[in-house]
């Protein structure tokens, strides 16, 4: 299924030895998933800058005791309904709540859909992760 | 349930409008709100950089078709499973899967279960989103 | 020539009380001076998503003994003199200078400068820091 | 001078396609170059996650009028004077100064002395920059 090719990588011999220590801590298997986990990392990042159709994860942290803010958290999903693929809602303690929610679009139509939850009064902390569709990444 | 106190903030009268511009656009409904979550992003930083106990947000991004994969990442979900609260997957496409893990425990350790998960062969994206417990962050 | 104006803030007693240790150790004489610094933050930001004209610094690091190196750097630099404003040039150690360029443009523009500098090889380090002219943020 | 060595990644055809045309963009002259550079960037992440000795960058931009600030800051200078190798003071306008000083310390240490600067009344932006003594940096 994959088509994989091989090219060589030239380096200081030191450069190498402190990059395979340095994998060792991170944990990966070897330098090629390494290599290509920096190298996607580049490219996800030029998705967002060029405002392409991507992948966002929206994190946000409140307690649900403050006054109708459990419902305008909803409302606004709601307005945002086509774009939201999946949520997910976790305790953390007998007043916070954390939700996720996995949003598909355009980098900017993702970042609208963050700045709606985040901005809301009692959302106590929240955070727009940029990932991807997967696609232009292999 | 709260106990709000009110202090004033002195500053130039066209940085103010610069302000009141920017958080429209970022669509917050007043000042206090805008300046209540510059701070509490300040001491979430805070709790990650001295070691707290709090929570974290790790996402990622694999083709379910990688032999092996789905099975690997759940052993080493398995390996932390006292520090995973919950879990989300979203299918993106036929290949392509988005997981989301939320982790309680000290920024070290749940850097740990990142650094797992990300590092595995197969897994195109992952990233760590640093959030909070919220029983600091008032 | 300031010209000053005064909004109240509210938020919770608690919130107020880890604010006031928070600036404490970042050195803030007072709150104002600190929630000023963090709406600059956020202007500056603006300015450089919206391509607007700012100021960069580019900051890089090698080993000066490279061959034709310091030629190559100097070549470039030549090639952007209208932009650059200024430069330092520090000798860290026998093989090691760093530079610091100031560069004046739209924000696009100033990241070409640094992509043409960071890209050489022997260049082992190198970053750009978006700051401002100042004009904007009060 | 150098002690290269040589070793093979292996990558599927379409992120390889992906990666050259990222580092055209960013105007590599050959992958190696561009992975030695990602590999750096990590290597540095990492000597200031440790707090080894290294080399900050501290950037700052001010109003010159306002009372007492050049000397305000001066002062500071001297106060951490055995840590700041270098400074540049450029005119940016007829009102704004941006300073630029290259710190060499463990990376706790240089954050004092930007923290210290940054935090003075009238300093408009503030960052540090973390670069590297090039040492342990092939």
């Amino acid at each position: 299924m994959d088509d994989l090719v091989r090219f060589g990588v030239s380096l200081d011999r030191r450069l190498l030895a402190e990059f395979d220590r340095h994998i060792r801590r991170r944990r990966y298997e070897n330098r090629s998933e390494a290599i290509r986990d920096m190298i996607r990392g580049n490219l996800v990042g030029e998705e967002w800058d060029d405002n392409k159709e991507t992948v966002g994860v929206i994190t946000f942290v409140y307690d649900h005791h403050v006054r109708d803010l459990p419902g305008k958290l909803t409302d606004i999903q709601h307005d945002y309904q086509g774009r939201i693929l999946s949520g997910m809602h976790v305790h953390l303690d007998h007043n916070h709540c954390l939700e996720v929610l996995v949003v598909k679009g355009r980098g900017a139509e993702i970042r609208k859909v963050a700045d709606a939850l985040v901005s809301v009064k009692g959302v106590k902390h929240g955070k727009l992760t940029m990932t991807t569709t997967g696609k232009a990444i292999r």
